[in-house]
């Protein structure tokens, strides 16, 4: 399996319907995921957009069980499977790789703050040997924002000294184009895939030798924007970058990220449950919900095929 | 069971031990707390000191049985069950509440920043009425230098209205007195039971109202640190609370708190396996544990009964 195709282009880091007693709402999903797949986005279920932290162990396999027995393929899926617990990341990385998925997005264990790269190195390390599965392609995950831990050149190099298969690239959601060009100008020329975690720098990310983004927005917009991550080389690249950021900002530059985007997909599928998240989350109140709609209104904003995919 | 008695005094967040191959050791774990018990202290297993975050569900369900079945009084306990899913802490609080625990340590969901005092609000509340048990007592933790999410006075002042009984009280970790002594000031008279997070605050918090404390050096001066509990309007109580810190400084001021911890319970009970720590932490080098020892030796530090109690 080591000459399998990797993941590149956009994928979405897949919002998680919730039920009104606030379970996972598996059909949703699924319907979700499809309709992203039509629109050329890959899935990178259970990211920090997810609110996957916010589920547990069983309700994420739960989930990830139901998609792939929906038919959806597994190559084009990169679940989230970094946890605090070892143990936790050992499992659901197992499970998602026996399962055939492309990759795994991996948060380092992130609740102890001030971690030495050794302890870090240590953790991914131990997964990687528990695993022991030469299909296994593991995307470092840096969200300093977020995890507060985050994924240093040092660490990468490391890993990549001892694992060079396993360790097949990194998402940097750090919002700081100046870390992910560290990461490029040293790792992207042994085949290490640098994703950014916004579609906002997916064209530098191309021009410097990146693979693609898995951005939240991608949940929303994702025709749009992985239309750029394919002609990125076109004359009209420029301005598509701009449209696609007045799109990101109208959802995630007044509001909760996470909130609006379910807001999005609640306009837009004709579904309310939608837009429900779990604490310690809000969903947006009904003046911001308001408020987005005219906004998504005044840019001719759209989500074609979501309703009849959530139907 | 309204009027069963709070849980007060000292409590250790009880350190984990781990086998060779990183599982959680339940008779070790058994015999530390026993010997913790017999020294006065109560146990507060599953907090930042016990890696607890660094557990699978199923690891802390099965330690905290094992822990029950060998015999030690549950009126003793007060178990972290605070995790960053919903479900999980209803589960683990769940169990903790059944098995007659006096209370819960809850962390709030500590992957997202900046979340609202509404957000925290929700979590705690959803998470009181589904389990639905009159017998439920929960301490809320603050740690912001770890979990960065804290829990504030107005959240605290919300909760209490809604759910006097099962909100009990709080850890605070905050490690400045002055935000301890807000809370003291505000809810000690209405019952709310402040613990201190660390028995360097002890004697400040007893003479203010305070409830004692639920600290890591616990884990290995327990009956130093009771004793200044019972005694703290004795004439000798700031000597004692000076010989505390004393202490307290030679394993948290130059180590890693954790791995000092375990390096002494090591040590003195002549079990090198103690030593060890789950990733991302690390283990005391050699050298740190060779001076952590001397400089043990040079304040006449001990353990007493460790040894006996742990083989």
């Amino acid at each position: 399996m080591s000459n399998q195709q990797r993941i590149k282009g956009v994928l979405a880091p897949v919002v998680t319907p919730f039920d009104k007693d606030l379970n996972p709402d598996a059909p949703r999903f699924i319907a979700h995921c499809k309709w992203l797949i039509s629109q050329g986005s890959g899935l990178a279920a259970f990211g920090t957009n997810s609110e996957a932290n916010s589920l547990s162990f069983n309700e994420r396999i739960a989930l990830l069980d139901a998609l792939l027995a929906s038919g959806v393929d597994p190559a084009r899926m990169m679940p989230g499977t970094g946890c605090c617990a070892l143990t936790d990341s050992v499992r659901l990385t197992e499970h998602a790789v026996k399962a055939g998925c492309a990759g795994v997005l991996m948060l380092p264990p992130f609740y102890y703050k001030g971690v030495s790269d050794e302890g870090l190195y240590r953790n991914y390390s131990e997964i990687i040997e528990r695993v022991g599965d030469d299909r296994l392609r593991i995307y470092l995950y840096h969200i300093p924002p977020v995890a507060v831990v985050g994924i240093t050149p040092k660490l990468v190099e490391r890993l990549m000294k001892k694992y060079p298969t396993a360790i097949a690239g990194m998402k940097d959601s750090s919002g700081d184009w100046k870390n992910t060009k560290v990461f490029l100008d040293n790792f992207a020329k042994s085949g290490f895939d640098m994703f950014v975690g916004s579609e906002s720098f997916l064209l530098a990310n191309m021009q410097n030798g990146g693979a693609g983004c898995i951005s939240a927005t991608a949940n929303v917009n994702p025709a749009a924007i992985d239309k750029l991550y394919r002609e990125w080389q076109n004359p009209d690249a420029e301005a598509q970058q701009k449209a696609l950021d007045v799109a990101r900002n109208t959802f995630g530059k007044k509001y909760l990220m996470i909130a609006a985007l379910k807001a999005g997909v609640a306009h837009y599928s004709g579904d309310a449950q939608w837009a429900t998240v779990r604490p310690p989350l809000l969903e947006l109140t009904k003046d911001e919900m308001a408020s987005l709609t005219a906004e998504l209104q005044a840019i001719d904003f759209d989500m074609p095929g979501l309703k009849e995919a959530q139907s």
